[in-house]
């Protein structure tokens, strides 16, 4: 329906104007560093660390926004007015900022990719004060279109193959997750949005029906859809539960005979309220009866994975599915457990120690075993130059001296890499309820690595022999 | 410790980037109604329909970003080309939406209003049109920043008078969602934000520690202790959870010792895992005993109203939290059910029927009745021209013809307001668990008003006698 422009609406590329979207913390150790001239290499790692409840993978998005944040990173006068009015930082530090630049590598994996937790979903590497600084915004972005995308995946599951719309934006919290998860949506497998500015700017197709304001601005809700019809006569979907279903689809089966004496068909019917099993069937029905069996049904209002799953075994007979607010914002698990770690320093592999939480150190890469008709069987979690063979490494770099290695995939690559990998991962992991545990090891080398920092960590820190 | 410049980021007004940030289904009602000439005033009220689990009120905000939107709310050239480029809007249409700009008027609770589900927040009047076309940024500025005010407003509760700090950027959905969680947990009492943008946007009060990383960026715990306490002795708070809790309020205890020989104090240590209650008492009495009562504790890791009151409750000694994600997303309840519904057009009261969702019809008013105390007793929804004497009306006239009616409040002054009216409310409807359901009533006239409309589109739409 519509061509991509992307970036549009934003005069100034996204690390200009937000980097001091951060945490302060990130600007005061920096000052540490740039006072201590520490300017070594420091790996960090993105990984989440677990699955909320009744998750059993994570489909991996947001890597195009944090390498264009990382390619544009940089102060404006502006910011740096604002920091030194704040009384902490000292000029020699201001004038660092002023020239800053990201100059680091980065290897991740493709948006689309299936993967699991403890996994890395991109590795930095870069003097340790811009390494630093990238933390808020990347754990933010990649940590938002990931949420999303995997919430997504579930519904599109659920969905058994009927389109999926997302019509999530009035309750997505606030308007940048308006626009990522009308992305991340797409890209785990929904076929379009309500949301025009996405559209617009991911060239996404965009899709839309009628309020129930609009019914009930005119005197009969038959009135209202032969308005809409007449305006839109090539795509008109007609909301039919304002006053009652049932009365609503007579109305609608009126106004479908008029159309058709015009030339033209109605699309569909939209339900968005009562018992949706039920009345898809009674609807379905009407409109066979009537000769529309064109006509196809779609339903909202309280869907994601689960309403989808339970209406579908209730024999609903409902075609597509417009998706709100429960997906656009993952409304079960509305945020992972997702950090951004410290692995390696100046050559030397570091973690911390602090309860609960362990991080695999070093820089690192993915292996996944296929099993022979080419479905996923394990992973292994290994060093980076550690070698695996016969089983394929999915970290790649994507960004070298602070650029963007291209080509990179566009968004429609990226949902056809993902839905080429969610066909290979077997039925068990893909359950909405209680998945299997897709198994993850670690290589020898990884856990050797881990054994010596840990032992080392102790004895070093804590005196412990 | 920083002035505010606010929108300095955004080289444009919000309604002129964001006017395509809208549900497809806005333009193509617009469109039939711009057909048809549909141009009579239309009342629309945004309120919320129920409450989540164990809450009982709800904290306006985000009315300022929304009155920003509708003031300088226009499509640009490059909008208007997208739109053509769907294929769906003829051009009378499209040079129609060129010159539009909303004239209407709003009439809205303040900025920190205490309210109650079914209440309006805000009722906009104008062409219907102009008014329907604003639902989507409306329902979605004003829902966030509304969830996170109610969430924060609980975490100030619980923490009794200790000074919150939000945390939670990294795990927001999204960056706009970072921004307006540290301006409406400011209003609802946070002393302020770990956010560098929003101190800058808002004015806020920005705080920072260190992570985990700079840590482990130095061979031992006590150099990055030592060098951050150089850099910044005015403002020093330590993280001592690294490897050890102990071990680590040990090596801060020697860093200040060091600060005071140099003449300064360590602000603060921060714990970040652990059994905080236990934790917390084991380092206060570590501190304590080395003469070192001033420096205060500080805990993040998971914080919300439910942690906070768990941890003081066993009796943990934290002097401030840090709290994130969990209220950054409202974990518990990450939307509500939030509505703009058309009460009223043409002077005809308007509702729908459908299943389980009753709109309040016409134009409304609050009223609010205090008992002698000066305690918030019970609330009363009326026809906006009803008289309740004796009780205070809680929505007022701030946007007439388009243009916002000065003088707004601050921030601060909205801050201000929540407190003294938070204050007002009885503790049994405040309690975190199951509180008190607090009294809305319907006034003679709306409940009449709606009864007659109820019966009248019963009979008109769908026959009933």
């Amino acid at each position: 329906m519509a061509g991509a422009q992307p970036g549009k609406i934003m005069e100034r590329p996204l690390g200009e104007r937000l980097a001091l979207l951060t945490d302060l913390y990130q600007l005061t150790m920096a000052a540490c560093y740039f006072d201590q001239g520490m300017a070594d290499e420091a790996t960090f790692s993105l990984f989440i660390r677990q699955y909320p409840a009744h998750r059993g993978y994570f489909v991996a998005a947001g890597l195009a926004e944090a390498l264009e944040y990382l390619e544009t990173l940089s102060f404006t006068e502006d910011d740096l007015a604002y920091l030194e009015s704040t009384g902490l930082f000292k000029p020699p530090f201001l004038d660092y900022l002023k020239q800053l630049r990201f100059t680091g590598e980065v290897h991740a994996l493709p948006e689309g990719s299936l993967f699991f937790k403890d996994e890395p979903i991109l590795e930095v590497s870069a003097p340790i004060l811009e390494a630093q600084l990238a933390e808020t915004f990347i754990i933010n972005a990649v940590g938002l279109q990931t949420l999303i995308a995997s919430k997504a995946a579930r519904s599109v599951y659920a969905a058994q193959g009927r389109p999926l719309v997302d019509f999530s934006l009035r309750r997505t919290q606030g308007s940048d997750a308006g626009l990522k998860v009308a992305r991340a949506s797409y890209l785990a497998g929904f076929l379009g949005t309500s949301n025009v500015l996405a559209g617009k700017l991911y060239g996404l197709p965009i899709f839309g029906t009628m309020a129930h304001s609009f019914i009930s601005s005119f005197a009969q809700e038959i009135e209202a859809f032969r308005v809409f019809s007449r305006v839109f006569p090539g795509s008109t979907t007609l909301l039919i539960d304002t006053y009652d279903n049932i009365a609503g689809a007579r109305n609608a089966i009126q106004v479908a005979r008029e159309m058709e004496a015009r030339g033209h068909r109605l699309q569909s019917v939209r339900l968005d309220s009562g018992d949706m099993a039920a009345i898809s069937r009674e609807v379905r029905q009407l409109l066979d009866e009537a000769g529309l069996a064109s006509v196809r049904i779609l339903a909202s209002g309280g869907f994601d994975e689960a309403k989808i799953a339970r209406t579908l075994a209730a024999w609903g007979r409902i075609d597509s599915f417009a998706v709100g607010t429960r997906m656009g914002v993952s409304a079960d698990a509305p945020y992972f457990d997702i950090a951004y770690k410290l692995v390696k320093y100046d050559g030397r592999p570091v973690l911390k120690l602090s309860t609960g939480k362990v991080t695999l150190v070093g820089k690192k890469q993915i292996f996944r075993h296929y099993d022979e008709q080419g479905k996923m069987q394990r992973d292994v979690i290994a060093l980076r130059g550690e070698a695996v063979p016969g089983d394929e490494p999915l970290l790649r770099p994507v960004m070298r001296q602070g650029r963007i290695i291209p080509p990179q995939p566009s968004l429609k690559d990226s949902r056809d890499y993902f839905q080429a990998q969610f066909a290979r991962l077997p039925e068990p992991y893909k359950t909405l309820i209680e998945p299997r545990l897709y198994p993850v090891a670690l290589s020898p080398g990884l856990r050797q690595l881990q054994a010596e920092v840990e032992d080392k960590m102790r004895q070093g820190e804590l005196g412990e022999s």
